[in-house]
C-alpha cells in the first residue's frame, strides 16, 4: 500500500483553483476521509501568473502537462481543462500511463464516451466525472451507486443554471434579452452564451445521465434539442396566470410508454406545485424517477468554483480510497459500460411523443384567424382545450395562444407547416411540450 | 475472487419483502451493476406462513436467525427486524462471524453507535446503512462520499414522513386528531405513533446524519426533542397567513454561530419559498449546506415497502463489489469512526440558541393582557415584532399570537414560565422556533 496519495492537477482555472483552496482549507478532514495523506503534486496550466488568490509553492507549477502525467509518483490526474481537445488526448496518456482520472469534462463525456471508457478499462484505471454534471451535487453518484438497485424510469434535469436563471428573470417580467444580459453581467453566461440557451449544454450533461441510468450509451445526435431563445416573459406570463405552469429548459430521458426511450432537451411546462418549479435562478434539480425508490430529487449549485471543486474533490478522495485498498481499477465498473446495455431500447423520434402542447401563434389581427388554425389543427386530429387571445400592443401582430389536448408530435409539426404557411401568420409558431408528472 | 455472492436476510417484513421483490425483478440489472452473480440464499423470519405475493423456494426460509449467520456460502447479512434486540445481538454476531452488513435500523445505529461500528472494524467487515434515513433517497452515501470534500455546515431535515404528511393535511384545515386520524387510515402511522409525532424517530435519523456529516458521535441524549403534539392548524395558518412561514418538523445539527454545534429536532417556522416548505406529505427532504458546495436537497420517499428496500439493495449491491474486488473491509471507513472526531466541537444546550420565536398565549380575553405578557418579554430584554389577536371561538380563551425579534432561548424561557404562572393564562404557552436560512 502507497505511503500517500498524489494528485496531478492539468488546468488551473476557476474550477483548478477551487479544488487547491478545498486542499489547503480542509487538508486534516481530506486526509481523515480518505484514510491516507492527499497531496496535489504538480499542476500544469499555460497561464501561471494570473493571481487565484491562493499561495502555492512555485516547484509545483509547470506549463507542460506531460510532465504531470509523467510524474511516477502521482497516481491521479484531475482534468479541468474543458472542451474536447487537448484534454482529450491528455486523459487518453493519462489512463494509458496507469492513471486514475477525474474529469469535470462533459462534452468530452458526452462526444467520446465509448473512447474514454473503453481506454479506462483497457487499462484498468479508473475515471470519475461527478462534476461534469450538476456541478457538486452528488447526482452521477446517486444513479451509479445510491440508486443501482433501480430500473430507471425517468430522469427530467434543470442542469443548466444559465438557462434558469434567465427563465427565473424573465418570470420576474424581464425580457428574454435583459435577462440574458444580466446573466452575462453576473458572470452566469459567456459573452457567447449559445451552449447554454440553445440547449447544447443540458444536451451533454443528459447523455451523459442518460447513459448512466438507461444503461445504454446514448449518442449527442440521439437527442432532439430546443433551446429558450424564442421564449418570451409573455409566454412565462400566460403558463403561470393562464394553466399554473412554469416553463423550465429539461433535459428529458425516460421510458416511453410504447416502448424505448426518449432522450429530449426542451423549454417545457410543468406544473407549477411540482417540485422542479422550485428550483430557481442559478440552482440545479435533477428529478429522477426509479422503479422501486419512485420519485427522488438532487438539487444544489449546478456551477461555480467552489461547488464543482466539491464534486471533483469528493471524486478524488473516493479513488484515493481505492487505491489504499488495493481496489482501484480492479473491478471493471459494468454499468459504465458502453458497449453494455440492459435492455436493448430504441431511441424514440420526437415526431412520435404524446403530449399536450402549448401553441404560440403570432399572426395579424384578422377576423376568422382563430376559425382557421382551429380547421387545420382539427385536420390532423388535434383538438384544442383553451385559446387566449388577450394582448394587443405589437404593432398589428397579436399572440393566439392555444393549449391542445394530448396529440402525437408529428400531428402537431404537420399542423404547424400548413399554419405558417398562411399569409396571417407574421412569425414562425412557437411550440413548447407539456410534462406531466406520474410522481 | 468468489463466484458468486450470496445474501441473507434476518426479517421478512415490509422491507425484507420488497427486497426479495427486487432480487426477482431486477435480477439482470443487480448481477451487471455488481459485476457478480447475486442472490439471496437464505431468509429468516418467525412468521413463514403469511402470504407476501411472491413466490420463494421454501428451502431458503427459516425461523432461526442463526442459521443464516452461520451459513458459511453467506457474505453478506441483512437486518431487517427492527428494534435494539435481538437486532442488536444478530447484527453483532453476523460481524463476529465475518459477514458485512446491511440494516435499516436507526434506532440501533442512534443508540449504539459506537458498539456496532467498532465491532465492523474490529473483525473488519463493512457495515452500511442507506435505509436507516430518508429511506430510498442516498442521503447517507451523499454526506459519506458525495460530499466528502465539505465540511458540513448544517443539515435540515424532514425526515419523518408521518409528521410531515399530518402537517400537510393540518395546512389544508384538517385539525391535529383528524390529520393523524387520516395518517393511521392510510397505514402512514402505527396504532400508537408516539414515535413519529413527539419527535423520537426524527431524533434517531438526525443522530446517524449528524455523527456522519459532523465527524462526531453525536448521543440521543445530546438531541433537544419536541414533537408537533401541541401544534393547531390554526398556528399553521397564522404562519402561512400572517408571517408567509410554513411549520415543519425539522431535525436540525449546525454549527451554532458562538461556536460549537446544536442539534435539535421541533417544530420549525420556515419560509414559504424555501424548497424544504415544499416538501409534502409523506416526502422527505434533506437540505445539507457544506463549506464548498454551499446548499443541496435530497428528497424522495423516506418510507415504504420499495423505496427502503431499493436502498437496501443499492448497500447489498455496493458490498458485493467491495467482496467482489477484494477490498471490502479492508481500510476502515475513517470518518464513520466515533472515536475520531473531525474537530472536538461541543453541543450547544439549546438555552444558548439565538432565534426569533412565534409564540401562541393561551389566555382570558381580558382587558390589559396583552400588555402584561410584553411586560414580562421586555423583562427579559426580548423585542417583540409583532402582535396578533383575532379569533375568539374557544370559549372565553382567546389566542395571542407574538413574533419576537432575536432572542436568546434561556431568555425567552424565563419569560415564558413568568407569563404561564399569571391567572389570566389557560394552557401552557407554546413556542415555535423560527429559522433562517443562509443559503
Amino acid at each position: 500500500m502507497s505511503q500517500q496519495i498524489n494528485v496531478g492537477l492539468l488546468g488551473w482555472g476557476t474550477v483548478g483553483t477551487g479544488v487547491t483552496k478545498i486542499f489547503q482549507q480542509n487538508a486534516g478532514l481530506l486526509a481523515q476521509r480518505t484514510g491516507i495523506p492527499l497531496f496535489i503534486k504538480r499542476i500544469a496550466d499555460l497561464d501561471l501568473k494570473r493571481d487565484r488568490g491562493i499561495t502555492i509553492d512555485t516547484g509545483q507549477l509547470t506549463t507542460r502537462a506531460e510532465e504531470v502525467i509523467n510524474d511516477p509518483d502521482i497516481q491521479i490526474i484531475v482534468e479541468l481543462i474543458g472542451g474536447i481537445e487537448p484534454a482529450k488526448t491528455l486523459i487518453l496518456k493519462a489512463l494509458q500511463a496507469g492513471k486514475h482520472v477525474v474529469t469535470a469534462n462533459k462534452a468530452l463525456l458526452a462526444e467520446h464516451w465509448d473512447e474514454i471508457h473503453s481506454t479506462a478499462r483497457k487499462f484498468s484505471q479508473e475515471i470519475y466525472f461527478e462534476a461534469s454534471v450538476g456541478g457538486g451535487i452528488p447526482v452521477v453518484q446517486g444513479l451509479n451507486e445510491g440508486l443501482a438497485a433501480n430500473r430507471i424510469q425517468a430522469i427530467y434535469g434543470i442542469i443548466n443554471g444559465t438557462a434558469n436563471y434567465i427563465l427565473t428573470e424573465m418570470g420576474r417580467g424581464q425580457s428574454y434579452s435583459s435577462a440574458l444580459a444580466r446573466a452575462q453581467e453576473k458572470g452566469y453566461a459567456e459573452a457567447d452564451p449559445a451552449l447554454d440557451v440553445e440547449g447544447g449544454d443540458t444536451m451533454h450533461k443528459l447523455v451523459i445521465l442518460a447513459s448512466l441510468a438507461l444503461g445504454k450509451r446514448v449518442e449527442p445526435q440521439d437527442v432532439h434539442v430546443e433551446g429558450i431563445t424564442r421564449i418570451t416573459d409573455q409566454d412565462i406570463l400566460y403558463a403561470r396566470e393562464e394553466f399554473d405552469q412554469q416553463i423550465k429548459l429539461l433535459g428529458i430521458a425516460k421510458q416511453a410508454p410504447e416502448g424505448g426511450i426518449q432522450v429530449r432537451v426542451h423549454p417545457t411546462l410543468i406544473p407549477a406545485e411540482h417540485l422542479l418549479a422550485s428550483v430557481q435562478g442559478v440552482y440545479n434539480g435533477i428529478y429522477v424517477v426509479g422503479d422501486s425508490v419512485g420519485a427522488t430529487m438532487f438539487y444544489g449549485k449546478g456551477a461555480g468554483e467552489m461547488p464543482t471543486a466539491s464534486a471533483v474533490v469528493s471524486d478524488i478522495i473516493f479513488i484515493a480510497r481505492s487505491i489504499h485498498m488495493g481496489a482501484a481499477g480492479k473491478v471493471p465498473s459494468v454499468y459504465y459500460h458502453p458497449q453494455k446495455s440492459i435492455d436493448d431500447l430504441k431511441i424514440e423520434p420526437v415526431g412520435e411523443l404524446i403530449s399536450e402542447y402549448y401553441l404560440r401563434f403570432n399572426v395579424k389581427d384578422e377576423v376568422g384567424v382563430i376559425a382557421k388554425i382551429a380547421g387545420m389543427l382539427g385536420e390532423q386530429g388535434i383538438s384544442i382545450a383553451s385559446v387566449i387571445q388577450k394582448a394587443r400592443h405589437q404593432g398589428n401582430m397579436v399572440p393566439v395562444v392555444i393549449m391542445t389536448y394530448e396529440a402525437r408530435e408529428k400531428n402537431v409539426r404537420k399542423a404547424l407547416e400548413s399554419v405558417d404557411r398562411m399569409p396571417f401568420v407574421m412569425q414562425p409558431t412557437l411550440m413548447i411540450r407539456v410534462e406531466k408528472f406520474d410522481e
